[in-house]
């Protein structure tokens, strides 16, 4: 709650539908100033706990608070939703309630991660939706991907990479090598720069705006990165304490320390971006504080504003129409032109 | 040849073949005073260069100081070879020339990995020897990482994890599962604990002290851990020049920010080591400086020292025997335990 406040107050066009228990929520909302006025709560009596299965969830979840908050997405009464919750969980409910984008085969997650890029941020897709990905899945991952680096980081041809294990063209597992020339084929419907392939130390890096990656590799290359930043970031921590000499320079330096905390914190980049599907989802790290939760709602309040859904919508229908006359349509049986 | 002349004063014990053209080579060598009397030299004329594709140098790399050295650990005059060239030409000539120790299916390069653990690393494998690996392949990576562990970590029941999307038994890819049964089931005879699935962000942390994945997830999240390191130090150092007050900071906590350094210094971990093969190979980064080449062949050394080769072998053979106990046999056709 203390996050929606925050972020009440940063996006005074915002107004909010809040899913739960009336109970408890309705007097908490009360005593937040920032939300007099602002504030829809739809009851709702069950929650999904981090241990639901999400196969239970899907056929089961009518009554939670998730359930209740995509269906306000998919009735039309909220723009975009947003949820600390389950991931799993929240993909099966959205994927179930909201569908998938007519040709979209794979919804994927797509996150935002600190780099040398001159915005100071990259998106990475899928992060997790999926364990695997094809190359048609990937050639959609870099539509979307583009798509959102469109939208949410304002930049008009994203650069897009394709993460593997080198850059030389001979590198890598089948699936990249055919999904390398179909990102590279369509380009220009996808109003994205393809850069080639890119390597793990390019993510953190200036190569690219958008990199695109299956959802067992991507969540293990997020995850790893956060890691590898909280070991340093404890190191650095225990280096300041360790004796009298470096409390003081933590002192001296603290307004340069804080500096490079917020380029690095991972509450900043809060928000994992569900694309693909008729609706826009953003999830929350599960343990984000009251900044994080209002990044994650800023970055759904641009999202909406930018008309981001639609967007994306146009673009995959547009690429769609244009990929009929690809090569891989030789082979359609006869009719099938007609059902399309 | 500064890096063999470090490791030479920090190893008493240990003697040098070194491969390369003679009339260079030789008289680097004689400069160096801690090298008098410990250095032999193999004439090589020909060199492997970075752009080399691995098939061609397995087919004519012979005159090579790559092939030379391979060449010394078959014939037994040199225990352990370093080198700093082509990962996947000295992969290739390592294979052709000292071929796949019994029972060996797919070899794999290990690295050390900065970590929470007592020690301050863990070891991590495969990062790039091959792109796919079945549940077999895991398995024996279990093997041959508790192995390198014992040896090159000292420790003497080292804990092995896997490396997937999610800690929970029904996530991730099929293979996973698969190999999680078999790596539980091989503990006693691989002389190790298994503690399960693990994620990215446990790679730098203390749940275990060996990460099984395969060399494509392996390389990524190596390459997306340095970067990420490398990103931060940059970021660090950016703050700590930002101004006058930073600067003396700087200054004062110039003892602490060395450890630190120190702690997170990729040269401290040079050496990824060739696990499989007939005869042990450390491969040192290309652009290392004369405190990483140490760094590998002071690694090369403790290996060479502990024993660590016939160790492995006789851990893969005894695995091997108990192996054909296991429920997988039951498939056997008629006879073929004859030919074991």
């Amino acid at each position: 709650m203390a996050g929606i406040a925050e972020s009440a107050t940063a996006n005074p066009d915002a107004s909010f539908i809040v899913h739960g228990d009336e109970s408890q929520i309705g007097p908490m909302i009360a005593r937040k100033k920032a939300l007099a006025g602002r504030c829809q709560i739809r009851h709702a009596p069950r929650v999904v706990t981090m241990n639901d299965k999400p196969s239970q969830v899907m056929r089961h979840g009518e009554g939670t608070s998730m359930w209740s908050c995509i269906e306000s997405v998919r009735a039309g009464e909220a723009t975009v939703a947003v949820s600390c919750g389950n991931t799993g969980a929240l993909m099966a409910v959205s994927m179930i309630r909201l569908r998938k984008l007519p040709g979209v085969n794979r919804p994927a997650i797509a996150c935002l991660w600190p780099s040398r890029n001159s915005g100071g941020f990259s998106v990475m897709l899928d992060v997790g939706a999926d364990v695997k990905a094809d190359a048609e899945d990937l050639l959609q991952y870099a539509m979307m991907g583009a798509s959102y680096a469109r939208n949410g980081l304002s930049l008009e041809r994203p650069r897009v990479g394709l993460l593997n294990v080198g850059t030389e063209e001979h590198k890598g597992r089948a699936e990249l090598k055919a999904a390398q020339d179909l990102i590279a084929a369509r380009a220009e419907a996808g109003g994205y720069e393809y850069v080639g392939f890119i390597e793990g130390s390019d993510i953190p890096g200036r190569r690219c705006d958008v990199i695109v990656t299956d959802g067992f590799t991507g969540n293990i290359a997020l995850k790893t990165g956060e890691g590898t930043a909280k070991l340093i970031a404890d190191f650095l921590k225990e280096a300041f304490g360790a004796n009298l000499l470096s409390k003081m320079a933590a002192v001296l330096a603290l307004g340069s320390l804080k500096r490079l905390q917020k380029r690095i914190d991972p509450r900043r980049v809060n928000g994992g971006v569900f694309l693909g599907l008729n609706g826009t989802v953003v999830k929350s790290h599960g343990s984000a504080d009251a900044t994080g939760v209002a990044a994650a709602i800023g970055l759904a309040a641009r999202l909406a504003q930018s008309g981001f859904h639609e967007r994306l919508a146009a673009r995959l229908a547009s690429a769609g129409r244009a990929g009929q006359d690809a090569p891989q349509d030789e082979d359609a049986t006869p009719g099938a032109a007609e059902k399309r």
